[in-house]
């Protein structure tokens, strides 16, 4: 089938819907959204059903109760069984001042459709599921499909996590597919051959009960924002390598043959700061920054606030002080070790006279590397170079898919993630956005995969 | 006079102007709040016209054209020249949620007066006022007296400093009189023996362009909000002394005799922990903390801000990073120097990969130390002797009026501060108040120190 083709004459349809579907604010860490989450949740549940699935939506017990969409459709023809996963949540819209358009306003402007989501991972999972519809409407065998689409894997995944070990056979699969990923830099198709895993915690360090005058108290009361600063510039070494003892035990290190395909995709420092203004010198520095962001942990301050931070001068030493930590995790690190080697590394590094205190804290989910020469990878090969002439590369990916590794592990399927994401979709940031030309190559993957799994 | 009397006939009049003068928000460093500060201006010229003073308006040439009030009431009896210094601009309200009532509804609440500004400087001012009212009332012979009310106080006198040098006699006076400091810790009266002076700046740090994926990101991008916690940490030594080269040149050791006055006004660890609900470990630990505030410099972190700061995980690497600064002054360490110092020092400490700038510079002005020994000092303790059995105690304080050192300077006038402030006031903080015994404390020394000055 010529997606091109499909595409257009469904033209209205899919993009109508998929305006729906991104309109829907689904931010799966907010409490305030969760009835809006509960909305998005019960929109797919019609679409797939009108699609041939049966349904079934659970509320999590762990976490917030964000609905999670389990359905199914099975196959008469074929043996294999497919899990596909996605998810609906998407990362929070702020700054809002930044947009060009509203975030949950969906606007199409020079072939790219721009809305918080509108690649991930609603864009992608949406374009998913066409390539499936196009297949039905063929009349083609199908595999059985399992779909699993979520609505809290950008805040770690806690519910998902505490269902999928009790899922059993509602689980069992063949192949594992899923479409949350980019293609290399050159726009080649890429399959992920790592993940790294993720978890959060937040860190406050208390100071006076009220902002003290900074005149009167200045030099005599401890200052929780100069001391979270300290304490902050304790978790790195000076070459940019991790400081926290304990942090990396157990890590495994890439073999060669892995460190020299992921450097084949390398990115140059110029192009790197070309394309997002800054040169690549986070990180331990001695590496090459492929392999930093494939093979290597990291811990990230994601956001820190303190005191005044309005116009002009406020003299105060303010009463708290607060940053957001993100940690990227590697094959060998242990979740719970890590979680415990931080805490144990700002818990004695916390400067005098200050009360340190945690929040927020995800214990999320490792990450996982696999081996690169397996017959599903070697079908998705074949599949890729008929898309694309160059084929694929592999890519070992710094982004994290908080569940994949346990939905590997409980449901015996082979992971293949391939996703068509590129730098300039700004996935996580102001004005998110998704080509036209991404959202046929995701169809056309999700076609031609399935009818190559169909036996 | 017995003011207790006078101010119960006028209790009425006393606190609904005083209230009115609250009510107005003038956040001298807040560009949108210009024309609330125009309005207090013009509110003060109005009420002391119809005390026989001659007011004039004048609007700065530096920094935002906030107006400074000139006010003067010829003596015919007297050949004694008072100035009287003080400032109707108020520090910002925020944050705005831990206000009890609101910061611009002044509310009397069990004998205090709760609002921005009821004590710093608004109440002690207007209190000043009310002890010269009820002298003139009165009909003694009163000194000369010059007035000068100015709203950037809080944010550096960028225009008062600019104006000062070319007013030549319009200033010249024999004492300068300020109501702006606190007592002592037990509530005895205190003569301010010095200021610190002082200086803010706001660095940035700028990494990528936009907000990136911690993910896709993490590890090869440089991290403003890391960097800006690594440079931070830069600032101070280990002890808690400052690290910058250059910043503390020139400095004037205390004398043994101050060293040893200011330590008599020591107050406990545990008080200061009961009062604060910190311990007393910011700044060079080594040193008694009566001395660190008053004989030695700071550089305080007063807000801090990047990326994602609101509920929730959100795996970002932030595109910037800001901190707000400033720095107390000593005797002996030049203004333009300990600028030059610090930028010197936090440039040579960016770390790699990101982009410093500094704005929001004010350049600020130097401290001061008077000697204890003099004729002006004898009168006031003799005068606070009569009003508190206990007599006057000096402090150094580590507080900053950045115009005193200026004024002192050009109108030749014996610098002479006395405040009735308490650390319960609360000043910069949410819940400012100022109580009534202490609003009464201030017009009973406005009217006898007046009195004895009046030869």
């Amino acid at each position: 089938m010529d997606i091109d083709n499909y595409f257009e004459k469904n033209r209205e349809h899919i993009l109508s819907e998929w305006f729906k579907l991104l309109k829907l604010p689904s931010l799966g860490a907010d409490p305030l959204r969760l009835s809006d989450c509960a909305r998005t949740a019960a929109w797919l549940k019609k679409y797939l059903k009108a699609m041939g699935f049966e349904v079934e939506i659970r509320i999590p017990h762990q976490g917030l109760p964000v609905p999670v969409l389990f359905a199914e459709r099975v196959s008469s023809e074929c043996d294999t069984t497919v899990l596909f996963y996605g998810h609906y949540d998407v990362q929070p819209a702020d700054p809002a001042e930044k947009w060009e358009s509203p975030p949950f306003e969906p606007c199409l402007r020079d072939g790219r459709v721009y809305a918080r989501g509108a690649q991930d991972n609603k864009g992608q999972s949406f374009a998913f599921i066409q390539g499936l519809r196009a297949l039905i409407e063929e009349g083609e065998s199908i595999p059985t499909i399992r779909l699993i689409i979520e609505g809290q894997e950008e805040s770690g995944s806690a519910g998902l996590l505490e269902m999928v070990p009790h899922l059993g056979d509602q689980i069992r699969s063949d192949v594992l597919l899923v479409s949350d990923t980019c293609c290399a830099g050159n726009g080649q198709p890429a399959i992920i051959a790592a993940l790294r895993g993720i978890q959060n915690m937040t860190v406050t360090l208390k100071g006076p009960d009220y902002d003290l005058h900074s005149g009167v108290h200045g030099g005599v009361a401890p200052n929780p924002a100069q001391g979270l600063a300290r304490l902050l510039a304790t978790l790195h070494n000076q070459d940019g390598s991790i400081a926290v003892a304990e942090f990396c035990d157990g890590m495994i290190e890439p073999t060669e043959e892995e460190r020299s395909l992921a450097n084949r995709d390398q990115l140059s420092a110029d192009a790197y700061q070309a394309e997002t203004g800054c040169p690549p010198l986070g990180g331990e520095r001695a590496l090459p920054p492929v392999e930093r962001a494939g093979f290597y942990p990291t811990i990230e301050v994601n956001g820190i606030f303190s005191g005044h931070t309005g116009t002009g001068p406020k003299t105060i030493i303010p009463s708290e002080a607060t940053a957001k930590l993100s940690m990227r995790l590697v094959p060998g690190q242990q979740i719970e070790r890590t979680l415990t080697a931080l805490k144990k590394h700002l818990v004695s590094n916390c400067p005098p006279g200050l009360e340190i205190s945690f929040s927020e804290i995800v214990k999320g989910a490792p990450g996982f590397r696999l081996a690169v020469n397996t017959p599903i990878f070697q079908i998705a090969e074949r599949v890729l170079r008929d898309m694309d002439s160059r084929g694929a590369v592999f890519r070992w990916e710094g982004a994290s898919i908080p569940i994949i590794a346990t939905l590997r592990q409980y449901s015996g399927a082979a992971p293949l993630l391939v996703g068509f994401g590129r730098e300039e979709d700004r996935i996580h940031c102001p004005n998110e956005s998704f080509g036209i030309d991404q959202f046929k190559q995701v169809m056309q993957w999700s076609y031609s995969i399935l009818s190559a799994l169909a036996f």
